[in-house]
């Protein structure tokens, strides 16, 4: 798997866990040795993987979380770092996510989340900018 | 100086090029070589150095730009990447803002960037958080 490839199944990986509620894989997929941070719409900048871990598990818990689906991602590699653009759809409307991985002992994992309102375009195929790799 | 404040300097001089509307200095601090995207507030992304240094050269052309001020930045560090999570004031409102950066050449150049409002906390000290580094 090419590391493109990877970082996006670590991305859909994520969105799986957002969709599926299940608070223990979204827990998972975060770093557990480099720092983590979130922006979730609408909040305060969270700072520290105990911060970010409980908002997720407040968030799935939620019975009026809201459904969820990802598109149009793409991956931007940086070395042992990357990270993701896409799209995120949901009833109320479309917002658009910067989400940024590391590799940690050999896997992607998730270091930092920031999700907002925007206009989305269609949904479109999934593509990888060129990159130095 | 750490790599921390290379990168906060990098995203000082982000911030100077915005407040002081000087395109040719934003163009200059944009990645050259890596791939480089922007999410602007309410803007659908942008993907690439042209459509991303243009649609600076038209912010900060446009007379109604609005008077921004950065702080309480924190500096991640993922080895040759890094991103930065702070605050931006505007007579409008607070957003919340990632920047990411990688060295390129020796140089920490920015490779993204995504604004959006945000309920941010007072303005906090400069901070570092533990990193690998």
């Amino acid at each position: 798997m090419s590391n493109a490839a990877a970082v996006l199944f670590a991305n859909d990986a994520f969105y799986a866990a957002f969709v599926g509620r299940d608070a223990d894989a979204m827990d998972e997929l975060w770093a557990r040795i480099v720092p983590v941070s979130c922006l979730h719409p609408g909040w305060p900048p969270l700072h520290g993987r105990e911060a970010v871990v409980q908002s997720w598990r407040d968030i799935l818990a939620n019975p009026d979380a809201p459904a969820i689906r990802c598109d149009s991602a793409r991956a931007y590699l940086l070395g042992e770092a990357a990270h993701v653009i896409c799209a995120e759809r949901l009833p109320e409307g479309d917002l658009a996510a910067t989400n940024v991985f590391v590799r940690e002992a050999g896997l992607w994992k998730m270091v930092h989340h920031h999700s907002s309102p925007a206009p989305m375009p269609p949904e479109a195929a999934r593509t990888k900018p060129p990159t130095l790799q």
